[in-house]
C-alpha cells in the first residue's frame, strides 16, 4: 500500500529541513582537509574468470587520507580514456566481490564501485575500515559520532565519496571530464552529495536516495536504516537538537539546494524504507534539471532494472553526446 | 541457526523416496512426444545498451511443442562454436531483463537463460504461459496438476528444461559438444533433471536444489514453495498418496539416482526453505562425481557469488580442459 | 484499528474507476458464447449422513461450456418448487464438503453452493479445473491471464457466476422466479456481477465484496489476494495500463453501476483485505435500492453469523414476501 | 512441519504426568456437591429463521449449583427420544449463535452444545459467566485460581460438563441411554473427562485434545492456550510444584486412564497448539477401545470437517446400532 | 514513526467521549459503599536484604472491603510523618517484589505501591485476588464485567485506588496532608480517577495513561489492552452501545473535566499502545494546572527514567515547599 | 517451549570450544599494557534526588589508558570501607542513568556500573565512545574488529572490566579484599572474564552469561547478538576459521577453564537468546565452586529479581562473612 501522502501532495511537498549556515564552509574545510592528506591512487589487477572486463583493485585516500577501497572495471581491450560512472553502495553493502555488478562496464563505460567504510557486511562485501571514534550508537553506523558534525560517520563517508571522483579522474582509463555519479539508496544519497561537491560532474543518479529530509524520514518509517536514529533519541532523549543540528550537515535536500548537474531520480510510493515524500523533498529543492521516475507498486527496490536500463539512457545522454 | 540435522548425520542421510517402477518409460515417452512435436528454434537480435555482449530473444519448442522463451547472450564479436551454460530460474522467477544477469557472457560463456512458464511475476520477469490445465492448486504452481504425473506442471517444466538444451546445440554459436546446465534452487532441481535425462552433457551444477527428496521437505519446513504442498495436502486430505505418487516422477534424488554427469552441489545448513537433509539425499544417491560447498552460517542464499565463482572454475575445468 | 477513512468520508466516496466503452458489450458476447455452448445440467444423489436435507452432486456448464462443479441442498420431502439461494465461495475456497455450509437449506430454500474453478485448496475444497491458459502470474488466480480481458481468469469466473444461475433455474425443485444470489468477499464480487448480468434475480447479498474499486485496493491494503496485483505490478512494471484496463472489465463498481436488484452489503471498518473504502464504492455507485450492516469492530470476518442473520432476513421479504 | 517428535516415536510416548492419590475422591466430592446443588433444567424455544430444527435456550446447574446456558437443537416434529450429542466448545468459545452449527441436528441428533462459562468472546459468543474468584492470573482462564485444585477454573467447567451431560438426559427429547460427548481441542479435554466422570455414556469424541499431558505441553509449545501456563511460571517462579499439583487433576491423561467408553481421537502431526506426543499420550493411557485418525499435513484444525463425518459414522455405529 | 495526528492537531484534540449524568453520584455511592466496608489497615515488616529502606507488607481495604496487598517502602531511621507517593500498576503488573522500585524510598518519600486485583502474572509479580463475578470476556481484564459499570473490572480498581490512599494516611509514617498519586499507562488512568476523587491530594503524575478517551483508543489502535475491547466488540456486536455507556464511567477524561490538583502527563508520539490524542483528551480536559513532557522518539516507555526524574522534580515542589 | 537440549542432556554437556595455547600470554600481554597506560581515578559527586544514596560520576583508565565511565552508588553516611559489586551491562546498555539500579547501595554496598564502550543506546544511556578501529561489521559491536584477536572489540571491553576492579580498589569507600562482580548476559560474560584475569575477587555472579561456547552458540539461536556473527560469516564465508580463532581468546568457556572463585550461574530453559547449553558448558567448565539456577518456564530475563535476591544472599554469604 502506499506509504506515504497521496501522488498530488507528493507532487508539492517541500522539505523544512534547516540548512546551517555554515554547511559550505564545513565542507569546503573538510574537503580540503582531506585532499591536504591524499596522496596517489593505487590500482592492481585482479585474477577473476571474465573475458571481457578487467577488473582492477583500487585503493584511494579519502577521508583524513584514510585507504578506501574500490573495484575498477573496464571492458578488456580498450584504449581510449572512457566515460565513467562512479557507484556508491546501499546500505550495509561494500564494494562487493569482483564478479558481481557488470554492467556499467558490461555497457563500455569505466565503473569504479567504490567500498563503504566500516560497512560490507550485510548484503555485499566489503573491505574498508572506518577508523573513526566510536561513542554509543545505536546498532548500525547512522548514528556513529551523531553527537557533532565533525565526528559524524557520513562526514567521513561523503567525503570519500567525493575523493573518489578525484581519485577515478587521476586513471589513464577514464576521462576525466565524463564522469557521472550514481547510486541506490544510501548510494543515492552520496551521488547527490557528490553531485553538489565535486567539481566538474557531468550527471547523478539517485534512485530512491537515503539521508534526504531526514527529520521528516525518522518520524515517518520505523524501518531501518532510519530506524537507527529514532532508537538513538529513544535513549539519549536530550539529544534532539544536537543530532537534528549534526543530521542537517548530510541532508540530502542541502546538497540538492546545491547541486546544478542534470539529476535523475527514482521514487517508489509503496517505499516503507525510505519514504516518498523525502525523495520528492529533495527533487523539489534541486537546483538544476531533473527527471525522476515513479514506481507506484514497489517497495524500497523501486525500478530495479528498470531503473538501471533508464540510467543507462540518461548517462549516454550526458557522457557521450554531451 | 541450523535447520535441520546434525552436519554429522546429513554427511550419512539417504532418502527413503520411491522409484516408479515406470520412471524411465515415463520420461522416455514424455520427451520423445515433445520432441515429435518440435520446430526450429527462432533467434532474434535484442536492441540493449550492452557495449560487449550481444543478446538475442529465442523461442523454442517446449513440452508438446509449445513456445517457450528465452535469452541467450554471447561475447560479442566471436566467430567460433562456444562452451555454453544452460540456465534455469529459482521459484517464482522468469528469464528477466536482457541485461541481467551478465556473468556468463561477461566469462566468455554462450549462455542461455530459460524462461518459466506461467512464472515470472515473483521476482524477475517470465514471458512464457504454461497452456496447462489447472484444477485446484495451493497459490503457486508447485501443485498445478499435481493429481496425475502426466497433469502435473513440472512434467512439463522439466520437460522444456530438456529441450532448451536440445535447442541450444542447434545454434551456431553454441559447440554442441561442450554444454552444460546449471541454476539454484528450482534452477537446480531442473539442472539435475536435464543431467539426468538430455544426453552428453559435460556438468551439472546445482546450488541448494529444490525438488529432492520431496515427502521429507514437506514435513521438515513450513516456507514455500514446499509450504504449497502441505496446504493442498491440509485441504485435499484424501490425497496423501496419489500426490506422492506424482511427486516421485519429478524428485531430484530420482534424477540423480540416474545421472553419471560431474555434478557441483552447494547446500546450506541455515536454509529453512530447501532443508539441508533433502540436498544431501540428492547427493548420497547420485551415480557419478560430485562436489559439494557447505556454507555453515547461510540460508536459502548458500554461497551466492561465492558459489558462483566456485561454478565457473569448475564449469571451465569441465568444459574447457576436457 | 480503523484501516480507511474516517466513517464520514466513506459514506461520501465515490470510486473513479473507469467504465470501459464496451462493457455491455464485452459481457453480452461473453455470455452469449458460454450459452451457446451449453448442456442439460447433472444433478446425481450424495450418499450423507444427514437425515434432514438432501444433497445433490451437480455440474453445469460453466464458461466455454466448461463443466463447473456445486453442491445442491434441499431441505429432504418438498415438493414444491422452492425459493433458491446462488451461494458463492470466499478467495482460496471452492464447494466444500458436502456435509458443509447447511444454514440455507435448514432454513427452507434450495441451496446452490458454486465451486470455483482453480481454487478450492485454500481453506475448503474444491472439484473444478481452471483450462484457461496461465501467463506469467504472481501466486494465486488474481492475476491470471490478466494482460487481457478476455483471458483473464475472472472473466471465466464471473461467467460460471451466470451461468449457476441459469442452471439452477432448470431443476425441478426450484422456482425460477424467486433466486437470489449471496457470497462473501470474492463470493460478494460474484453476486455483485451476477447480479448485473444475469435477468430477473430477486435480490443479491455482497458481504465485504472483493473486487470493487480495485485500483484504489491494490493501494490501500498489502493484504493478498489485492497484494498479488500489486506482487504482479511490481514486476511487470510496464504493465500498469493494460492491467486495469483488464480489470475496469470485471470491477463490482462497474456491475453496482449496472444493478437494479435490491442489493444488502456488509463493511467492516477494521477490515484490512477488503478496504472499507472500496465496499463504499460499490454500494454508492449501486443503481437500485441498498441495505448496509457496518461492522466498526470488525475485521474482515465482518459480520459472521450475524450477517448471516440478516441476510435471512432480506431474502425472506424479497423471496417470500414478493 | 513436524511440531514434535517423529510418527514413531509418538507411537510409542507415553505421558509421566502425576495421578494424584486423592484424584478419584476430588472428583467424587467435587461433582457430589455440584449435584446436591442441583436444580430442574429451563428449556426455552427460540425464534430462528430455521424450517428443519428447533432450537431450545437451555439453562441447567452447573458447578455448585451455577447456571449454565446451552442450546439444544432437535430435528423439527420427531416425537421419539433421541441419541444425543453433548458438545463443548474449543478455547475462547462459547455456545455461539443458536443458527450456527447445524450438522448434529440435520444428521438426526439431539445436539446440545454448552456454553463456556466465562469464555465465549474469543471467536463464538458465550452468554454464562465465571462466578469464581479470581486472583492473579496471565490473560485467559487457563490459570484463573490455579493455586489450588479447589479453587482452579476447570475444576468448575468438568463439572459443568459432567452436569451437561446430567442435565441433558431429563429432557423428554432425549434417550438417557444414548448420550455421546464430543468436542475439539479443549472441547475434546472436557469429552475426555465427561468420559471418565459421567456414568453410562455410550462413546467419546475427543479431537486434537487440549489439557492432555500438560506438564509436556508447557515445554513444547509457545502458543496460547499452554503460552498462558508458560507465562504464569515465568513470573511465579515460585509455584512450579504447586501448578503442577493443581493441573494433574484436570489433565486428560489422568481421565482417560479411567476412562472405559469406545473413544475416537484426532491429531495433527503439524499442530502446535496442542503437541502431538499428548494426544498420543492421552491415547496410549486410555483404558477402553480407541480409534485415532492421523492428519500429517494438518495443524490445530487437524481433519476438520472430514473428522467430523468420521464422528458421524463413529457415533452412528456406538449409539444407533448399539 | 508517529502513530497518531500531526503534534499541532494534538495540540488541540478534545474528546468527544460521554459524561454520564449520574457520573458523580455513581462513584460516591461506589466509594461511600466501600468506605462503610472499610476496616483498619495491616502492615507488617517484611525481611530483606535492604540496609536503607524498610519495607511493610500492607493490606487494606479496598472495593467493598475486600482485602488488597500492597508494599510500603520507608527510609530506615526516619521519625517524622513523612510526604508520601501512591503508585498503581501498569496492565498485568502487580505490586511486584518487595526489594524492586526503590526510587521514591532513596528519595526521601514514604512510597506505597498497590497490588492490582487479578493481574500481576504479565510483568510483575501480584497477590490480590479479584473475586468479582466474570462474565464472558477476551483474554486479560479490560472487559470483565463490560455489560454494567456497577459490575466492571475498573469500577472495583478504581475504588481500590481511591482506598489505597484513605489507607496510607492513616499510618503513623505518612504525612496525611501530603499525598501525591502517580502512575504509568494503566497506573497513570488509575492516578487520574484518584485524583478526581480522592480528597485533598497535593499532586498527580499520570505518564502515558491508559483508560482515557477509550471510544477513539479502541478504533486507533490494533495493541493490547485496547485491542481486548475491539476483541469483546468483534464477537459481541449488539453490546456497542452497552459497552460504551460502561465504559464511560471509568474515562479518564470525565475524571480529568473534575479533577482540579497539579497534574504532570507525559505523552510518547510514537506510542502504539496508548495513542498520543487519547493523552491530548485528558490534558486538554483537565480542569485544574497541569505540565505535559512530549516525547518524539520514543513509543510506550515514553520518558522512562527521565519521567521519574522529572517526576521527582515536580513532586518536592508540589509537597515539600508547599 | 525449550529451546536447547533436555534438561537431561544439559546437564551433561561440555563444550568443545578450542583453547588457545598462547591465551594466558595474551590476556597477560593485554592487561600489563592497560595497566602501563593507566591514571588515577576520577569521581566526582553528581546532584540528584536522593536522599540516601550517593552517586559518583567515575573516570578510570579502560583498554589502553582510555577513559570509561561509571556510576559509583553509596549508601550516604557511610565512613566505612564497603563490601562493593562492580556490575557490567547487558548488550545495548550503558551505565544508565543515576537514579537508576538502586539495588545494591540499598542493600548496602558500594556499587560501581561500568559504561559499555560505544554501547548504551539501545535499552540504557551510555556515555564511553569505543576509539578502535572498525572495520566492516554486521550491525552492532560483535563483529566490530573481528579479524583478529587484537583488534576485537571484545579484548577492548574485557580489559575495562578487570580494570574496573583495578580502579574501584583504589576508592576510599570500597573494601579491596571484598570486592565481587556481577552482570546479566554481555554483562554475565564480563563478570566471568573479571573472575578468571582480576586477581583477588571473592565472588563471581553470572546471570545467563552471553559470550560462552559461541561456536555452538552461533548455530544455535538466530537471536541477536549472537545472529551479528552469523550474518557477518554469511558475508564473508572465508573468514569462519578466523573468526573463530579470535572468538576462541573471549570466550566465556575458556575464562571458566581458568577461574576457581565461588561463582553463581543462572540458566533459563526457554532462552532464545543464549541457549542454555551454551551457559551449561561454562558451568561444567568451571574450575572452582559453583551455584546455578535453573527456570524451566523463563526466557532470556531468567529469574529477574528472583535471581537479584539470590545473588543478595550468596554476596552476603561470600562478602560479608568471608
Amino acid at each position: 500500500m502506499y506509504t506515504d501522502l497521496s501522488e498530488n501532495q507528493l507532487r508539492g511537498y517541500r522539505s523544512a529541513v534547516r540548512d546551517p549556515g555554515d554547511f559550505d564552509q564545513f565542507w569546503a574545510a573538510t574537503l580540503t582537509e582531506a585532499r591536504d592528506a591524499g596522496w596517489p591512487v593505487r590500482a592492481e589487477p585482479v585474477a577473476t574468470g571474465l573475458a571481457g572486463i578487467d577488473v582492477l583493485d583500487v585503493t584511494f585516500a579519502g577521508f583524513a587520507g584514510q585507504p578506501v577501497r574500490a573495484w575498477l572495471r573496464v571492458p578488456r581491450g580498450v584504449n581510449t580514456a572512457l566515460p565513467t560512472v562512479v557507484q556508491y553502495a546501499g546500505y550495509g553493502g561494500g564494494r562487493g566481490h569482483p564478479m558481481e555488478n557488470l554492467l556499467w562496464a558490461a555497457a563500455g563505460f569505466a565503473h569504479l564501485q567504490m567500498d563503504t567504510r566500516g560497512q560490507g557486511s550485510g548484503w555485499s562485501r566489503g573491505d574498508t575500515p572506518d577508523p573513526g571514534a566510536a561513542g554509543p550508537e545505536a546498532p548500525g553506523v547512522t548514528t556513529r559520532g551523531i553527537a557533532d558534525p565533525r565526528t559524524y560517520y557520513y562526514r567521513r563517508l561523503i567525503t570519500d565519496a567525493v575523493r573518489a571522483v578525484d581519485a577515478v579522474r587521476t586513471l589513464p582509463v577514464v576521462d576525466p571530464t565524463r564522469v557521472a555519479v550514481l547510486g541506490h539508496s544510501q548510494g543515492g544519497g552520496l551521488a547527490l552529495a557528490a553531485g553538489a561537491l565535486a567539481p566538474g560532474l557531468r550527471a547523478v543518479v539517485a534512485f530512491v536516495p537515503f539521508l534526504c529530509d531526514i527529520p521528516r524520514a525518522v518520524v515517518a518509517t520505523d524501518a531501518r536504516p532510519y530506524r537507527e536514529i529514532r532508537d538513538y533519541l529513544a535513549i539519549h532523549r536530550e539529544a534532539e537538537e544536537r543530532v537534528l543540528n549534526t543530521l542537517a550537515y548530510v541532508d540530502g535536500v542541502n546538497f540538492a539546494r546545491r547541486c546544478r548537474r542534470p539529476t535523475r531520480f527514482s521514487v517508489a510510493l509503496m517505499d516503507d524504507i525510505v519514504p516518498p515524500s523525502t525523495v520528492y523533498a529533495a527533487v523539489n529543492a534541486h537546483a538544476g534539471p531533473t527527471e525522476l521516475s515513479v514506481w507506484r507498486y514497489n517497495g524500497h527496490e523501486a525500478g530495479g532494472i528498470d531503473d538501471d536500463e533508464a540510467a543507462l539512457l540518461f548517462l549516454r545522454e550526458q557522457l557521450l553526446d554531451g
